[in-house]
C-alpha cells in the first residue's frame, strides 16, 4: 500500500499543511492565518482542521505514515513542548505534539522549522543536486535559523537545540541581542537587522537614497533595498556588504569547526547574493584555512561548497512532509 | 583468539607506541626521540622499529587487528598524507600510512592527534564516566586542538579537517594568526599564547611579579605562571582570566552550534582550571542561551556539561590504540 505523510508549517503569520509521498511529491497544500491572538489551544484546533482537510484529499487506498509539524524554537524535544518561543508569545510549556496525537492516531513529530528546511534542502534541493547526504543551512529571514544535516538526518545535539549559529557572536563587543549575547549574526544578517541598519543610516541625513526610500514607503523590504543598491546606491550597497561580511565571518567559524561539504544560504536576504558574496568570500578566504585548503587547485579532492539554497519559502513545509519518511528509514 | 592493536603517537619531540586490547588495557609502552632533523623517511623507519619492539612483547597467541598513528595535522584523509603540517616542517605530501603498511600487513590508519585524544576521553575518560558516546574536546597545549566525537566515532567533516575551533576567531579584529585569521582562540588560550602575553606584560615594567619570574628563569611555563597567580599576583591572574574569557566565548559558540552533551577541556593549560572557570562560566552564561537553558533548574532534563578532561598527556596514544577496535565495531 502506498504510504504518505502530512507536513505542517506553523509560522507566526500562516499555518500551512500538505500531503507528501515519494511517488506523488508534495500536494494538496492548504493554508490559513495563524490566530496567535486566540492562544495555542485554538491554533492547535485550527491546525488539526487543516490536517483533516488534507487527509480528505488523499486516496483512501493510501496509508498515513505520520505527521510532522515544524515550528519556531526553542522546543523541548522529544517531548514536543514549546520552551518560551520568542515568536509565539504565550506558547511556553504548551505540548503541541500531544494535542495533535489526541486527534490522529499516528506518529506525530514536532521539529524546529530551520532544521526541517535544511532537511528538505539536503534531500530535495542542493544536497540532492550535488549527491550529498550532509549540509549546513543558514536561513536569513526575520531571524537567522540554522540546521545541520549529517548522514541524511537532522543533527540535534543533546537537547535538540543544535544549530543556533545565528546567535553566535560575530563581533563579540557588538550590540546587545535579545538572546543575551552581543554582536550575534542575526543582528547583521537577518531581514530585521538589515532594515534596522538601513533605517539608522537613513536617519543620519547623509544617505539621500535610503532617506527617499523610507520617505516613499512605510513598508520597505530588503528586496527594495537590494533594488536600490543594484541601481548604484553606495549606502544601500554598504548595508549588504556588512551583512555579507558578518555571514562570511560566521561561515568561516562553521567551516573551521565542522568542515562541512556544503553550506546552503536560504531566506529572503539570500536573494541579495550578488551583493553579499564578494564580502562573504573575502572573509572565508582570510579566516578559514580549511576553506582555502579545500578550494580548487589544492590536493584536497573535495571542495567545501557555499551557495544559495535551491528551495525557497516552502522548504520548511517540504521538510516537515519528508521527516516521517526519513524517520521510517532510520528506525527500520 | 584475543585481538590487540598498536597505537602510535608522533609528536614533534617524541615518538611513542603501545599495545592495547580491551582485556589488557594499554601496555608495553615504548618511546624515542623524534628526529625531525633526519626527515620523514628516517622518522618513519624509527616508528616502524618502535612498532616492532612492541609487537615482540605481545603474545604470539594474540592477533594484531590494526595500527593507528596519531599525528599533528593537517592530514589528507583517508589517503594518509601530510598536508604541510606547521609542526612537522618538510612533511608535506609524505604518505606515512603507506610507509607503515609496507612493513606491517594489517590495516593502518593515520589520524589527527587531537581527534584521537577526544576519542580516548570519550571512551575511557569523562565520556565513559558520564555514560555518553559524544563530546567535544578542546586541548590547550602548544596550540589548541579540537576533536568532536559523535555516536562514539570521530566526526571528520568533508575532508577530515573538522575540529579547528582553535582557529575560529574570538576577537575578529585581534592579532594576526599564522593561519591567516585574526584573534583566533589559540592566540589567547594556548600555552604559547599565554606565555607570550605574560612576557609582553612583564616588559611593560608595570608587573613586578611577572618581571621577576622571567628574570629568574629562561624557561617559564604556564605552571609557573599559575603558581604565581595562585599566590595572589594580580597580573598573572589577569592573564588566566583573559584566557578563560576567550575559552568561554569560544565554547559559547560551540554550544550554540552543536549543543553538545559534554565539552572536555584538556592540555597543560587546563590545569589552571580554578583561575579559568570563573571567566569561562561568565561568558557561557551571557553568550549562550542554550547553555543557560540547559543548566540545573530548567525543564530541559539534560545539562550541557563543561569540565576538565580526565585523561592527561597520554590521551592521544590511548586514542590511537583504541581506534582499530572502534573501526572494527563500525565496519562489522
Amino acid at each position: 500500500m502506498r504510504q504518505f505523510s502530512i507536513g505542517v508549517d506553523l509560522g507566526g503569520t500562516n499555518l500551512r499543511a500538505a500531503a507528501y509521498s515519494p511517488e506523488t511529491g508534495l500536494r494538496f497544500k492548504r493554508s490559513m492565518q495563524t490566530r496567535l491572538d486566540l492562544g495555542p489551544t485554538v491554533v492547535a484546533e485550527n491546525l488539526c482542521s487543516l490536517i483533516s482537510e488534507v487527509l480528505l484529499q488523499e486516496s483512501s487506498a493510501a496509508a498515513l505514515l505520520g505527521i510532522c509539524v515544524g515550528a519556531p524554537g526553542p522546543l523541548e524535544l522529544p517531548t514536543g513542548r514549546f520552551h518560551a518561543p520568542p515568536n509565539l508569545p504565550g506558547w511556553g510549556g504548551f505540548n503541541l505534539r500531544d494535542a495533535i496525537k489526541l486527534e490522529f492516531d499516528v506518529p506525530v513529530t514536532l521539529e524546529n522549522d530551520a532544521n526541517l528546511a535544511a532537511l528538505a534542502e539536503c534531500h530535495l534541493g542542493s544536497g540532492k543536486e550535488l549527491g550529498l547526504d550532509e549540509l549546513c543551512m543558514i536561513t536569513l529571514g526575520t531571524g537567522v535559523g540554522t540546521g545541520i544535516i549529517a548522514e541524511g538526518k537532522i543533527f540535534h545535539g543533546l537537547n535538540g537545540l543544535a544549530g543556533e549559529a545565528g546567535h553566535a557572536s560575530v563581533w563579540p563587543d557588538g550590540e546587545l541581542c535579545a538572546c543575551g549575547n552581543q554582536g550575534c549574526l542575526e543582528l547583521y544578517a537577518s531581514a530585521t537587522g538589515i532594515l534596522r541598519r538601513a533605517t539608522a543610516l537613513a536617519m543620519t541625513g547623509k544617505a539621500s537614497g535610503l532617506e527617499k526610500l523610507f520617505a516613499d514607503s512605510s513598508e520597505v523590504t530588503t528586496s527594495d533595498l537590494y533594488t536600490l543598491a543594484m541601481g548604484g546606491d553606495r549606502d544601500a550597497e554598504s548595508i549588504f556588504a556588512q551583512a555579507g561580511q558578518a555571514i562570511g565571518m560566521s561561515l568561516a567559524t562553521l567551516v573551521n569547526i565542522l568542515n562541512p561539504s556544503l553550506i546552503a544560504v536560504a531566506g529572503g536576504v539570500s536573494n541579495a547574493w550578488p551583493l553579499l558574496w564578494p564580502s562573504m568570500e573575502k572573509e572565508l578566504l582570510s579566516r578559514s584555512f580549511i576553506y582555502r585548503l579545500t578550494q580548487a587547485g589544492s590536493s584536497f579532492q573535495r571542495h567545501v561548497v557555499i551557495r544559495q539554497a535551491m528551495l525557497g519559502d516552502g522548504a520548511g513545509l517540504a521538510g516537515a512532509a519528508l521527516l516521517p519518511f526519513i524517520n521510517a528509514v532510520h528506525s527500520s
